[in-house]
């Protein structure tokens, strides 16, 4: 197996690519990609200070490596979500990942903070956990981006995720998600501006990116998220993509592509704040309601008794 | 297991409409799901005359049928494809129903007539199969509507094949076979209006429904299409309903629903004929060479020698 840009001894194959590569050459494709997924949807501009969402995942930990790398002033913000065991590990990989480069890791846990964590805001709610924590998880990055004067938030979510995502939203045809559903979000009243960098290259990619570059990462899967719908479709696209090399880009990459158009008008009536004029009495967060959506799940959670946490499993026993 | 509209022994149980049925009551459920289907994209008014594409296989049969249940003027049309002993059968199948029921079917042999088979045009375009055989049969349903002034030409696709065509088509992202599926393509010059009423039933429903109206049809798949992407793409939308029941019908009704009008400034494009003047030299349809793509396709494949069919294989085995 040899590198397709340099002869030499290959380390992966791509069969989406229909190639293998070394370690220098995979390295130098995924910061290919990630530079071509920021021009080509204007994501970042040279200057610019740039938030990264870091869980201690590969993927943070890869998105937050390629930014340096790439040369973007990176800051990194870790959220202690409380998830037993998964999160104690999760901020040890991002705190040493920061430490060992020197970078600036902002670290913010709910309990401690606002007296909740996401498995007792999911029985609090009585939604499912990935609601909760995504609700909390938005909020408290946009807030940290507009408070520490960041001009955009960057997060890890990849080609797996983004296909996983809009597979989803396909089957349902839900609309208002199709139309929102892009890889650039631009800043509005009380929002920051928001990308995905990484939305070129797969889950199995950033694996082994952070493997080749030395970067250890939280490799357990959340357990609050085993067997939940996105998993579901995951593997429904991964069987696709078995079969045919390259179906997961073309999916995606072709919706922003072609469909996207289509749907811009739909885009940017959901890109409309409902009432920028209007702000949340605690927290002064754009909303509708009287109190953000944010300061209502606080208010619920604080209230509930904590709750325990699943054990977490390997990937793969599923 | 009981019957959800008279409590009485049921003999199916629908997933998705999370009941089950006895045999009057499933039939009426079919009968009133073609009835919505005509009704929801306006297919046939009461007075038309209606040209069933008729295979031989359970959808055709079942569809001619439900027409004629419910109070159509239908007859049918025979291709015969020259698929080796698959087409005998289904030659037969087709015959029996029509002789039993007294209905008008004609029958037009494509080696008799145009001195090729789809075997032998597949092997002398080079082509997969399914590519000369949708084309000839497109071409020769739309001439002998025309010709025999039919109002209405109405093919038995049902809900899972929509499914598969709509999977494959976003899959891709193909804004052209996008915007042109729809199960209503109005009449243009040189084309009669072409419905597909079944869209709203599975191919399980019509199984069932022909064993309980005591039809007799080829239940054997057509050889030339073994394996081919769109059955794969079936056998994963079969892998989806099993884990959510009605998630087919709400991936196909919900992009007419949903999807359709916004892409229906693309479907009026698409639907304009390519130059509605210029007409083939050999058989007068609208085409934009001097002879149409199925003059080409005769004369190609008249020329070649004839080739051998794959034996049938049955369902299930593959």
């Amino acid at each position: 197996m040899k590198c397709r840009v340099c002869r030499g001894p290959a380390v992966i194959d791509l069969p989406r690519h229909n190639a293998n590569f070394c370690v220098e050459h995979f390295l130098r494709l995924c910061r290919n990609q990630v530079a071509k997924a920021i021009e080509d949807f204007s994501m970042l501009s040279p200057g610019d200070r740039v938030l990264v969402a870091v869980s201690g995942g590969k993927d943070s930990l890869a998105l937050w490596d390629l930014l340096v790398e790439l040369g973007y002033r990176a800051d990194g913000l870790y959220l202690g979500l409380g998830i037993g065991e998964y999160s104690d590990v999760s901020g040890t990989y991002a705190r040493a990942f920061a430490e060992e480069r020197n970078l600036t890791l902002q670290v913010l846990d709910l309990r401690d903070t606002y007296g909740y964590d996401v498995p007792t805001a999911a029985a609090a709610t009585r939604r499912v956990p990935c609601s909760a924590c995504g609700m909390s998880k938005r909020h408290l990055f946009d807030r940290a981006a507009i408070d520490g004067g960041y001009d955009v938030v960057a997060t890890g979510h990849n080609l797996d995720d983004e296909a996983a995502v809009l597979y989803g939203n396909t089957l349902h045809w839900d609309l208002e998600h199709l139309a929102r559903q892009y890889p650039v979000l631009p800043a509005r009243p009380g929002f920051p501006k928001k990308v995905k960098p990484l939305v070129r290259l797969t889950e199995r990619e950033m694996a082994a990116y952070c493997v080749l570059r030395g970067i250890d990462y939280q490799v357990e899967e959340c357990p609050m998220a085993a067997g939940n719908t996105h998993l579901g479709y995951k593997a429904q696209l991964n069987a696709l993509e078995a079969t045919s090399p390259g179906t997961k880009a073309a999916f995606v990459l072709g919706f922003w592509d072609r469909m996207s158009p289509v749907v811009a008008g739909l885009r940017a009536a959901a890109d409309e704040p409902p009432d920028a004029t209007q702000r949340c009495v605690r927290c002064g967060a754009p909303t509708l309601a009287e109190a953000c959506a944010f300061c209502r799940l606080v208010e619920t959670s604080a209230a509930h008794a904590p709750v325990p946490v699943p054990t977490p499993r390997r990937r793969g026993r599923r």
